[in-house]
């Protein structure tokens, strides 16, 4: 016989949100806000954020809803990089958007790859702008002979960030994965990378 | 380096609802009823509603899932419109929802203006049925010589409504802002619109 | 090793269209009327659909974007029902809408069945809203003393309708399977059902 | 004039989940727990799942998000489904998901009427794979000599099951709405049928 | 009886794009192009934009799938504003997204008034970032002694935008209607606005 | 002045398919098949495929709508892997879909990694279940002393498969970024990485 059981959860059929706004009270999550002040939708993380200090050679900060709640139930985020001569925001991939760039300032080459590994990397001036589709593995390095910084926006208000260097080498999966994973990489070879990557103890 | 942060909202991947229906409780609205009454997918409020009395030349009233929680995640809401002779629906958009108008009784010139500024009017009879697009200024109108009712159904539980008269000219925007979108009005003239609407004090 | 093909349709990532309207030519289907004329966006099939003729106790039209092609992208459609004294729209539902019914005039019994087959049938009158949840079996019935006439709304441009009676009794479904399905049904009743149904040769 | 009211639920713009994964705490549903463990993501329910006792010719169990809460916002269920020789899963639909079938042993016919009422079935070996649209009646049937055991996954956290046999002869609806939906069935085959289901008392 | 009609065109139940990307070919707009280029996924676009000349006070420029063919199911677009010294964007919206503000250089007054005719309006310096509701009315005034720059992403590939100013005035919409939706508006001063607007012809 | 730009690609607002079902016909590829057959649902594909052959130590098939066509606009997808003793279905991430698996037959360890780096890891028997959210690295492996049979679905009819390994070392990304994505790999450890897979000619 089938199994008859009650789910308790709900979401709408509606494609879009259900209100111009809901900015989420602090106590109960799932409430919105009654009366939000016009300050609510502005933030000011990135105006005041301070820049990357060396040895450091590049930082990035992000407004997505968790730092920014007006930006719930709004899909969009966005965050701000700056990268040094040489500097590198290193390889990721956004599990829930995609990702435009504008280069602000600098020279920016950027880079994606598919699921071809086909590589399909540009560089960029000031204003160009550049798409990174979603779920694709990309990077940002700096080529250039002065500092560079980056706009990107997301389509969602919560992008999520994944860095496949801690996330393979650095969370404790087993050496046989990793070396298969990595077309049979001897053991000295991995251990050498792993070492690079603090596991989680 | 990123920033890590906790993101505490959930919503599903399904396109669909979760549950056959999700009645909003009382005490917290994101329960589900758990033994609804069939009454509760029934509204009698269009039914009860009175028609407008004069000097009003309309009425409408609009069944969402805010004054009949049954909607809740059926992806529908309803409208019913009544229009004296020579009454207007004002000019406004639904944000988030396409709007279908039946024509029941009399006369309606309906009206849509594109983002292209081209307006789509027509002259409908009973039985007729027009489509105004999501987002896009809209208005009906009796050029008839007897009143006319329009039903309106709604592809949101939740459509929303703009009225852009007053959100221009009794918002408080500042006069600079408005005289500008309007092509460089004088002052004069602007101060004539605006002493239509009351601003919020 | 993991196959890898190449795929060559594609949809969008945005939940809303991606145009004002899009009114599919004749010739292509998927490319969009350069410009549309207002009366596009209007149907007056509804206004000309004759009456049901006896013995027929009713009918009912549908204008989805089969038959009324400004309702592609808009997500919506609508449908008009006349039901005769004991007339029934029989017992049917919709794969990919949720329906909200107006009653128009006359006295309408409309019922859906949930998934734990429970039944919510209630008694309407003319102003009356109901709603009946995406894919739940429902009818209508007129059991009133004079013509009922029903709106009906969908939160899709192609609700899709599918009749039980015919499916399983007429679309030559293996004896064995309608007989368990119905609870053990023996030869000469499950055979006095199907003679109702011509099976499609 | 328009009614204004308030909407207090909220979803999102985000056609995707908003985090990587939500599974609810037992308090508060909608809330996500902060840290899950490795097996909070497995199920072993159909592992430990009796087989059918005769007189039973079948029995089915589905995981979705009621039973195996990590389902949440991932979009997917599955079932199993086990068939002796000459059994039936009956004839139902989901109101929320396709299926997608596959046999892992034994021989299986497969079938599913559009809502033209055409059936479309199939004879099924091991490794074979079937899809069933959504919404739309099917049924599987064991047409071998050995015992048939059937995997079928959804593209939902919830499909939902109904079954028109108790839905529409079980659920209480008028005999007028029965006999009318089934081409005008006479009282004494009407009550035959709705004898093998027990009403709701 | 019901119509039954075949609806030819199709879309998916995915959430998500079915491909990593989709640049249109030219030919066939549905077509996907089989071996992009890196290039194909830059715009230099925004680069090149001349800024706005005297006697303009501002000038916007908008990359969307329209003249970035790359942005096609990613469900991004962006624009950059200019505004001279007391310059404005006047007031518009999007009928398909949210927009997300950046300030770039100057200081720009940004303000937008939901449905209920409540205005939210901020002064942003540069970093600050503001987020803009979907469907609401909004503007940028620069209040500030220099030049102004704004980078405002969408999450659409296709934002739309709609000016209520050229929409309401300039479309041909019939006075009664306009004067009605203004308050009730004399003749003289309904004339002095629309006079700003030249309509259609 | 804003850019004015015509959209040509449409999607719809409908969030559920516009039909039963639509399988591409071979010409045009957005043209759904008039009548398709029932063997049309149906794939032997997977019934038919060759185990894999030492050197080999697995294999793995997936079903998607590239070699499925009826699998189109159905959300869904199926794939099948074995594993030999010891064998890894290296790390891999769907960009598209979440991954449920069921173990057939044999003991698989499964595992993936969140955003944070966090490792889920189980040891699964036959009947056992386990969800990998979408877009989460995650690897199958054989600890048991015998062939493990895993079936794993797909919420999307194309859930794409990215490899880290090929994409990171052999798509040609400048070493400088391959480095700095790995703590600061040294230039003899990346190159020996590099060497187990083979740059793209």
């Amino acid at each position: 016989m089938f199994f008859a059981l009650t789910v308790i959860l709900s979401n709408s059929a509606d494609p879009d949100p259900l209100q111009d706004y809901c900015l989420p009270t602090q106590a109960q999550q799932h409430q919105c806000k009654s009366s939000p002040s016009p300050s609510d939708f502005v933030s000011r993380v990135l105006g005041n954020a301070p820049n990357f200090q060396p040895p450091q050679t590049w930082n990035a900060s992000l407004l997505s809803s968790a730092n920014f709640p007006a930006l719930n139930t709004m899909g969009l985020s966005i965050a701000r990089a700056h990268l040094g001569v040489g500097g590198t925001v290193p390889l990721h991939y956004h599990p829930r958007a995609s990702e435009l760039i504008y280069i602000a300032e600098g020279e920016v080459e950027a880079g994606f790859v598919d699921s071809n590994n086909v590589l399909f990397a540009q560089t960029l001036q000031p204003g160009d702008v550049m798409i990174l589709p979603k779920g694709m593995l990309h990077y940002q390095y700096n080529p250039g002979s002065s500092r560079a910084t980056v706009l990107a926006s997301f389509d969602s208000q919560s992008p999520g960030i994944v860095l496949p260097g801690p996330g393979v080498f650095g969370s404790g999966i087993r050496d046989e994965v990793i070396a298969s994973s990595l077309g049979g990489l001897d053991h000295a070879t991995l251990e050498a990378v792993k070492a690079k990557f603090k596991p989680r103890s």
